[in-house]
């Protein structure tokens, strides 16, 4: 940790509202790092030099004169290309909205804009958010900042890379099957999927109205839990956005009950990764929480309904431009559109009817003995790159599916989970846990995520000084 | 108009309150009728006389000691069949639900029984509500009570058969895209299908989530007011029912402004049809009302629009039918709803979510200079059983096509709609109104009609004298 370069957004504030250092230090500091690595990360569709140093000027001008209140005073960050900021672009990874300017902003944005952070610069994603492993056709794929020739994972995965990186301490993503989780997991980053309900959307590209979701990626689980509690809460411009205030964090886990999944999606692990799982509940244990066998069964079926429920309503915000210029998608994305074009109505209704029986008996099994579960975010570590790409051929599809196996149920369940590194596999990569708990209760996945943290002492630092 | 057959619900209320007549008396009148008439008109699918009489003998029993405080203390009514009552069948005009006990009470006859009525029986429907004239692949098509050869029109085709023949005085209906005002339109009865929203659908069969409304056919005006206001409002069953308070009814029609369709969809009316509008626009600005020209376009868009919702909602409704006993559909009805599975759901979602853009256009177009405005219920006359039997050839699909044509747009929109008889045709038919209102102003929509009711004095009564 250095000045200019501290390791958690509250030190950073700490920082600049001690005047230690001033908000146009940090952010020419954090500049620097995002335009060094550029070449090598390709994390950041356009870097904005001059709105984020003219940001932090006004925000040590507000300093001079007592209005630095916000939690984020002054701080540098950046996000995945799809909020909308006033007067400003958002791309979405694509072509065909990469002049957009936006009329308003989003309420993501606003909210960490009233807490006095910015932005410098839009994060790389995947094409409209379509697509785990973050490959991008127009802007090309970021690269994994912890072994280039590994994925970073997607849609996020800028975020993903600017993060595992330490360019930023925190920037905002979206998961709609995995998206958030994915490349946290990738990149050895904590992420966090919100409940559905939790984040209003509104100024946020849609992929999938009924399972979008907005949330951090941060190099620590506290700025995770921070950046989460300034978006939360109810929005007048996004009625799906409910009033469910977070509660506060427990302080160990200590008789709390941590459910290990068990079930046939859980049976094709690679070993680190099965391992990783059974000795971070062995942590748990250790630490007085209790474990239990947590049976998820019928998870395939919720991953298929995820998929149709996706695939229908993505190709319903693509549908006019299928039909105009489909040249101008990507052809994978535009693949994928074209079988969610082909998706029948009556399946999609269907598939949502279901799933609030679906949610409760997967509730009603799976958390039938537990508080939260734990699982890994993927049966194995970031892919390499070469097994994934357009060329990979028909291990590619396979490698794709098996990546969002364990993420995309819970976008269906809408529940929330918290990813983070628990372990460093033997090529140094990190593999990541999923905590999973029951609607609304994220102040559980997170306590358990916050523990496990400080037993494990895993984060993008760590993880990339192993490396 | 006799004791044991008055000419309203209220002089029926009356009759009873005052002890001129009981309701065991009045009720086996009703059976009397009901039975006398069913191998005429076929318009009971069951006419069930032990409860209808048990119940009147409860209501007689509870005047006697002063408990008779509803509105429609002692009436038999009877309703179309897919309207649960707890331990009652419920068999919705099919094969597969022929034997199905209700396990609860659907909210508009819980509703209807606390006002004080009861049911004589259940009432001939379309099967599952499908098919807009009435035929019946199991139970028979029921008749016409002004003409045989005639077609009731559906979905409600016993409603329309039983209140046209003054069986009844009053029945509930539902309508998805004419399936109240269509039945009503052909026997001469009044219907009304409500704003979206306004009538609880719960414990009622669904067809098309998205559409369906609950609401009365009755012999007059004020009847069927009576009934809308008994049934409507919010329910904690049925979220999607809210809470907009009826307003009062107008006294004449000095002011109003009265919209006349004009557009494509209005270029193809017989004459007398034509006519009819033209003379009730005449009998309404004699009576102080003013004239104005609604232009009606891309109504047609807005019936494909509607269609693709109602045919992918069903189709999801029946999606497990359709796949383990298809069939025990009736042929028409399976065939629609083969074609409703292969909807594509993007299309689906798309007609959803312009749903609310097509409404505020209309709004802001044909209601730019109306409070209400006058369309016919259909573009001809109640057609001829041969003419749209299945054997029919395809003059079939196209007379079917234009019967709903006027009534569908409503459907999506979500308007609500009053018809009522305003002349009889040459051959001694009706030929009937819409009067349609802005969302929740069924007051203003009632107000003209009811006094158009007033000035033209046409009824099931006074026609089925004339036929």
């Amino acid at each position: 940790m250095t000045l200019d370069h501290p390791a958690s957004l509250k030190q950073a504030a700490e920082a600049i509202r001690s005047g230690a250092i001033s908000s146009e230090e940090m952010t020419r500091a954090a500049l620097s790092r995002a335009k060094a690595s550029q070449r090598r990360l390709n994390a950041f569709i356009e870097i904005d030099e001059d709105h984020a140093l003219s940001s932090a000027r006004q925000a040590d001008a507000a300093r001079a004169t007592g209005r630095n209140t916000g939690l984020l005073h002054g701080l540098p960050l950046a996000h995945k290309d799809m909020f909308d900021e006033a007067g400003r672009i958002t791309g979405c990874g694509s072509l065909i909205r990469a002049g957009h300017v936006a009329m308003g902003t989003s309420t993501v944005l606003a909210r960490l804009g009233q807490a006095g952070s910015f932005s410098i610069g839009r994060l790389n994603m995947s094409e409209f958010a379509m697509g785990p492993t973050g490959h991008n056709h127009h802007h090309g794929r970021a690269i994994n900042p912890i072994d280039p020739e590994r994925i970073t994972g997607g849609s996020s995965s800028g975020s993903g890379a600017a993060v595992g990186a330490g360019v930023v301490l925190a920037a905002l993503g979206s998961d709609t099957g995995g998206s958030i989780r994915l490349p946290a997991a990738c990149c050895g980053t904590v992420g966090i999927k919100p409940t559905q309900g939790r984040v209003s959307r509104h100024g946020a590209m849609p992929l999938s109205f009924s399972q979008d979701c907005i949330g951090p990626l941060a190099t620590g689980v506290e700025d995770a839990w921070l950046i989460l509690s300034l978006i939360s809460g109810p929005d007048g411009h996004d009625p799906t956005c409910l009033d469910a205030p977070l509660r506060p964090l427990l302080d160990g886990v200590k008789g709390l009950r941590i459910g290990l999944a068990k079930g046939p999606l859980l049976q094709s692990l690679s070993d680190e990764v099965g391992e990783a799982v059974q000795s971070a509940a062995r942590v748990l244990e250790g630490e007085g929480a209790e474990l239990a066998d947590a049976p998820f069964s019928h998870l395939e079926a919720v991953t298929e309904l995820a998929n149709a429920v996706a695939m229908t309503e993505a190709a319903a915000v693509h549908f006019d431009g299928m039909r105009k210029e489909p040249e101008r998608f990507g052809p994978q994305v535009r693949m994928r559109l074209s079988q969610g074009l082909a998706i029948p109505g009556p399946l999609y209704v269907r598939a949502l009817q279901i799933r609030s029986v679906m949610l409760a008996r997967f509730l009603e099994q799976s958390f039938a003995a537990s508080d939260v579960l734990i699982l890994p975010a993927m049966p194995f570590v970031a892919p390499l790159d070469r097994d994934v790409d357009v060329g990979a051929g028909s291990r590619m599809n396979e490698v794709i599916s098996a990546m969002t196996s364990l993420t995309r149920p819970f976008s269906y369940l809408g529940l929330p989970v918290v990813t983070l590194p628990v372990a460093s596999s033997r090529e140094r990569l990190p593999i990541a846990l999923q905590v999973v708990a029951r609607p609304w209760r994220e102040d559980l996945a997170v306590s358990v995520a916050r523990h496990l943290e400080r037993v494990l002492a895993l984060s993008p630092f760590t993880l990339k000084a192993a490396a």
